[in-house]
Formats: structure tokens, sequence, C-alpha cells
């Protein structure tokens, strides 16, 4: 830990460099202090904005140099912490990186700055019959996305982002910018560096610039909802229809609180029940085959009441309400301090997970509505134990714990798109064992003096 | 570089755990020491024969003792002396480790061992209705394929080794066991090591077990060959075909003279032009439309003379004959010592990377047949010097050469499919730049003594 007054020469020295752009105000600070999720406030020391990659790698320099810590910023949408600044130093904010730099159609690529969104990024892309594919709901920076290995909604199609970034700008710990992969679909040269950074959470390096694989806007488009009598009915259904193949875009579980959340918030008018929403692409043909090949199986499963979408302002709607399922639960549980969960199993042991998971929130009295990727395997419980209830606060944290446990039990993973960050660390040892020993040695390669985002996903950094 | 003593006293050791699954031989030593491609002998010391994992990290704890260096062994068909033993040690063959640990169908993953070969693999999973996609030809075990990041013929669809391998168990070079990722379709818990395994050719642990992807066996296949009245018409078919989003199962061009050599070694009584080889999976209907749209795209583009091979025989006789491509034009250029390439562009600009090789091939004299997984953007020219002509060489590496410096030029890799190993790592540097000594610092702080391997991917090791 280098000695207060040289941090402070080096964030002066930033400030001459960056002008206006190096923000040391207490809101700024407090800003980027904060998550989405249930920590206390942890503010960096200052707010860088770079414009562009060379100042990237000039202020890692002048921060390597004086032992100050770098934190990536995107939107600041993540759960776990990831942004945090728990040792101070400099969060760099990409929000002035947020050029489309070039859109390849002919090669489905684009190159873009971190800082572009998701939906920035699909905006710029609707007149190229292209568009990303991933979604994890929130209007997430692209850089962000790549650090934390997002998927969403998608992925059960399009896979997530490990599968959809072809190569990257990085700038190493000591202000070296590498260039990782390249704009040809598949390569045979060397170590996956693309997809070591990819889920890296930052640790390793800060992205100033990623190459990304684009999509045909799929010809057509058909999305419904239906509902379920039991849960049990609702999961066995996806799993049935993963198994058959169909080619689903997005199956979607939600839970009867959910629901209820849902109608709640947006006026939904759903039954009183689970439910799965789900989204067919492809040709006119293609499309009306998957989707009566998966009515067939929901039937059989109990699934009834189909809705159909089919216009985009339709389908629109009906994704931004599974989009804001986060805010429209915590509105319907006042004073509650949400925990969230994301576990993801096999799909065969999907039935399992769910029940159990779902029988011991119903046990413990605390609110914890369940809504997953569920293609993938993945779910979600939203715990929502009152803030100002210690012991509620200990249960969650339980069922919480314990839900990792019976992801790794069944063959799956302590986190499916939500990565580590800060809130997961804890269960590392667990899922890894001495793998994790194999990301500390890396990491200490990388980043010897442990600068980039300290206390992240590797523990004692 | 410890002294001769010391390694002998490991080999005895060695002999001493497996018996007779250590082999000193010549014979043995040199079988191992030989490759596909153009490398001088080069064997190791002795060739162990583990049977589980436990006897590999035992192997590679006696011989890190003993500074004796470690190389994988799958099947020997690696094209880049991934296997040869520049500095001896000890050869770890895995033959007999070919199990199938485990398949389970409703996850549709399989527990391997390395020793498997894909076509083990499938003739297994045949009752399953499953199928392993990634398809390199050659018969070669899967270990050796992950080693390598392994793709061919059906990459286009199902994608390379990368986006197969699901998790894997490892020996790092001090003896530790590792597990790499879980049994859950995604993860989103820390650096994706199973990624950085893939591909790291043996140079960072060796691979003991792997959890493969499967997919299911498509309800309807077909497969056609089209003649092209030249080259440019074929390649233009492909980057269209590609463009206009027809999931194209295999998508494969051959070229005049490798169209001459099937002839003359399968009377395949193929048209004396350019071809293109095309497959497809899906239902029933979606062969018949996907098939269509193609027939119309290749015949705006000059194909003709479709030959449709819709029995599996016939399939399967189709794509032996180009499996077996490299052994014809071996046979049609008596005298030949083959030098094989891998370019892999993307696919905007193919049509400029395939006319400008074949261009400068015809200007050189030298024969050298293009065949390519043009789906993906790669192709391969295999130069065929003859073998007592110095002068043929130097031409042949220069056009090898000049193959390599256009990949890099028109945005691409050195290599789509074959790897570095020993032949290519004098491209590596102009490929990677910074990031080869990124590749590097991994490799240095896995493998601190470099036994790994040594001699491939990374110079200097």
């Amino acid at each position: 830990m280098p000695d207060p007054s040289t941090r402070a020469a080096a964030l002066d020295q930033l400030a001459d460099m960056l002008g206006p752009r190096l923000n040391r105000s207490q809101s700024d600070r407090e800003l980027h202090g904060r998550s989405e999720g249930h920590f206390p406030l942890m503010p960096p020391d200052a707010v860088a904005y770079p414009e562009n990659t060379a100042e990237v790698a000039e202020i890692v320099q002048i921060c390597a140099r004086a032992g100050l810590p770098l934190i990536g910023w995107g939107t600041g949408t993540s759960l776990e912490g990831h942004a945090l600044a728990p040792q101070g130093g400099v969060t760099v904010d990409f929000t002035r990186m947020d050029k489309v730099l070039q859109v390849m159609p002919e090669d489905m690529i684009a190159v873009i700055q971190p800082g572009v969104t998701r939906e920035a990024l699909n905006t710029e892309l609707r007149a190229t019959g292209l568009f990303f594919p991933v979604d994890p709901g929130a209007n997430a920076s692209l850089g962000g996305m790549a650090s934390t290995r997002a998927s969403g909604t998608t992925a059960v199609r399009y896979g997530t982002m490990r599968a959809n970034v072809l190569a990257l700008e990085v700038v190493l710990a000591d202000g070296r910018i590498i260039r990782t992969g390249t704009s040809a679909p598949k390569s045979s040269t060397g170590y996956d560096l693309t997809g070591l950074f990819v889920g890296s959470e930052g640790t390793l390096g800060l992205i100033t610039e990623l190459t990304l694989k684009l999509h045909g806007q799929p010809e057509a488009v058909s999305a419904a909802v239906c509902a379920f009598d039991d849960m049990a009915g609702a999961v066995d259904a996806v799993i049935a229809t993963i198994q058959s193949g169909i080619p689903m875009a997005r199956i979607e579980f939600v839970d009867q609180a959910s629901a209820a959340a849902f109608n709640a918030q947006s006026q939904a008018g759903w039954d009183d029940a689970p439910h799965l929403m789900v989204e067919f692409h492809g040709s006119e043909a293609g499309v009306a085959e998957q989707a009566a090949r998966f009515g067939e199986i929901a039937t059989d499963f109990g699934g009834s009441g189909f809705r159909w979408a089919s216009k985009p302002e339709e389908r629109t709607a009906l994704w931004a309400m599974r989009h804001n399922a986060y805010r429209a639960m915590l509105a319907a549980n006042p004073g509650a301090a949400p925990i969230t969960t994301d576990i993801c199993v096999p799909i065969s042991r999907l039935a399992e997970a769910v029940e159990e998971t779902a029988r011991e929130i119903a046990d413990s009295g605390i609110p914890g509505p369940i809504v997953g990727h569920v293609g993938d395997g993945n779910f979600h419980a939203l715990l929502l134990p009152q803030a100002d209830d210690a012991a509620q606060w200990e249960v969650a944290q339980k069922l919480a714990a314990n839900m990792a446990e019976r992801a790794l039990r069944l063959g799956g993973t302590v986190s499916g798109e939500h990565g580590i960050g800060m809130g997961k660390m804890k269960y590392m040892q667990a899922e890894h064992g001495e793998a994790w020993q194999v990301m500390r040695a890396i990491k200490s390669a990388l980043d010897p003096e442990g600068l980039m985002n300290p206390g992240k996903l590797l523990s004692g950094n």
C-alpha cells in the first residue's frame, strides 16, 4: 500500500491529464461506490472518464506507479458488487467511450468501444438486418457484459458473451495494450485470451474495444405466454422442450409470485399461476412449426391459456415486463433488502433444483419469487427479507447459501450469469477447488501488484 | 537441464511404476518421434501408457522432479509437430485411457477419457440419438482435438472444440489435478479455464478427462456436390450462402486439382472443375427448404451438375473422400514433400484470399491443390514440392509464408484449425504482438520449469 501522498500526487497527475474528466467530487465518488446489490458504500478516490484507449493506458500507468487500484465501470448494473472500490483507487468510467467504431455486415461483426450499451448497439444495427442477441435485461454496457460473461434470456439460442465476443483490445495492469483474437470466425493460434478476459471481471485488465459477432434478424418472430397448473409442470415442460431440440430463442420461467408482481406493476392480467414466456425465431414456416411443437409439449404438462404476441410492440411490452421483474418484485415487497441468487444446473436436475429451492423458501416465510432462464438450467430466487429484520436477513443468507450448495451438489455452478464480484467469492473454493488457485496464479502473472479491480473474484488480492 | 543420471533414474522409477507400460524401445520412441508433418525425427526418451488420472499425475510428478519434459499423445495426427519431443522426455500416450465414462442423454453431455477417438465416441452414441459433431477428418483422439482446438467440416454449424468442450480434468505441471467447468450449460464463476486449456497444445497441462456437449442427430440429412465454372463462382456462392443465413451443416470447397485427385483415387467421376460439397441437417421440411435455397444461390453463381447423396452410405462415401483428400493428393504427386497450410479470414475477404493464393501457386509451378472449410473462411493449400528439390522446397516455404502474411493482412489468422505446434511459431509474433508475451506469462505461471510440451506454441520455452 503506497503512502497517501503518493496516491494524492497520482490523482493530481490524472487531473492534469484529464481536466474535468477526472471527477473527485463526493457525489460522483459515491455514485460509483454503490451497486445494485446489497453492499455498503465503497467509493473510489476519483472517477476518470477516458475518451480513447491511449488515455486508458496512461491512466493505468499513472495508477500503477502509485499503487492505486483501477476499477472499470460500465453502467453500474452488475449485481455482485463488481464495480465497487473496496480499496479506493480510480474508477474508469467508460461512458465517454461509447462509439460503434465499425459494422461489417458481410462478416456479421461489429467493432465497438466498451461503453456502448446493448440497446444503443441494436438501435445502430437496425438498418443492417443484423442484431446483437445477448440480453441480460438491464441495458448494460457491452464492456461490462463481456467482463461478467453476461447472458440472459436469449442465451439458450445464441449463447452467452463467451460465444459472442470474437476479439478484444485490452489495457493490461502495466499499461500495455494488447489485441486478442482476429476478425476471422475461428482461430487455432495459441491460448484463447479473448475467452480468458471475457468473464475476468476487470481483474486482469480493462477492455477498451470489442469485436462482437452479430446475427441475422430473424425473418419471423413469435412470442407467447402460457400458464401452468403448478411449478413442476412448467419446469418439466421446459426440460422436455429443450430435449426435443426445438431451437427456442427464449424460454423463461416465472413463478406465481412473480406473475402476481407483473399483474400489480403492469396490469398484465395473467392467471394467478406459474408461467412460461417463450419466443421463436426463424422463417415463417419454421416459427410456426416450432410454436406448434412447443404448444403440444406445454399442453402435455398442463400448460394452457396461451397468449400470443406476434406484433413487435406486444413482444417489446412482454419482455420489458420480464426485464422489470426485479423492480416489480421490489415494489411488491416494500421495505425489503433484496438478495439476488443465480444458480445454474444441468437441465436434467432443473426440476429438483427449482422445487427444493421453492419449498425451502416457502418454509422460511420470506418472500422469494423465482424466475429463470430455465432453458439453460439457470434460475434466480429474489430473496426479500425485511431490511430492518436481522433474523430474516440471516435466514435469507442461509437460503442463498443452500442454493449455492444445491447447485454444486447437482453438478452445476453458483453463478449462471451474474458473476462473482464481491458477493460470491465465498463459494469459489467449493466450486473450483484447486482450480481457483490456478486462477490466482494467472492473476499474479498478469497483475502482480493486484491493482486491477482488487477484492473481486479472487480472495486475498 | 538436469544431468543425464537424474533423467535415467526418473525413467527407471517410471518403469518400476508402469512395468511394460513404459516403453523405451527404439521402435516405439521413433513412432512417437514422427508426425504427419514435414518435421525431422524427434523421439522422446520413453513412452508411458497410463490407465488413469492418478497414474498421469504420478508420471508428471516423477518427471517434474527430474526435469524431464512431458508430451501428450493422442493418435499422432496433428499436422504441426505438436507431439514431437525436441528436448526428449516422456511422451504420455493416452491410448489406454479410451473409455467413455458416462453419457447423460438428458443433458446432452458425455464424459470421456482423452484417448477416445471421435469415431469411437460416435459409435458409442449411436443408440442415444445424439452425436458429437466436431470432425477434423482424421479419426483423432478427443483429448488431442481439444488440445489443438480442432474443428473441420462441421464447425460452420456446430462450432469448434472451443464451443463443444464443457469441462475438463487436467493434470498440471506440478502433478496437481484440477477440474475446470461444471456440467451446467453455462457459468459465470471466474476465469474460463476450460477455454484456456482448449487450444493450449499440452503446454499448460495434460487433459485427462473431458465433458463434451452432444447434439441431437438430425431428423433428416442431405448432402450434395456441385461443380462450378470457376473458383471465383464457387467461393462467391459460399459467401452468399453464409450471408443468407442458411444453417449449413457443411460447406466445403474443393478445387479442380483436388477434384482430379478424388477422381483418380476414388473413381468419383466428378467434372474437371472446382466443386462445393454441402450438407444440410434439420427436419425433413427444413432440409428441403435449405437445399432449395442453396440450390438457387449456387445456380446464380454458375453451379451445376448437382449430385445428391441422401442415403447414409452415399454420404459416408462422400465425406470419406473429402477426409482422404490429403492422401489422394499425395498419391497424385509421387515424390512430393507436403507442406500443409491453414489460413482463415473474414468471410468477406475469402474470395480475395483464395484467388490471390491460387494465382501465386499457379505461377510457382508447384502443385498446390486447395480445399477448405470455406463457410468459416478457412482453407488449406497442400503445397507439394518435390522432396529432392531444394529450390522447390524454398519456393513452397515462401508460398506458405505469403499465405500467412495474406491472412493477417486481411484481418484473419495464420491457423484456422491445425494449431501452432512447432511449425507456425514463426508467425505468432506477427499475429499476436504483445499478446504472445501474455501467453508466455501464463505459461510461466503454470509451468515455471517449462516441462509441458516444450518447444511448441511459445518460443524459447
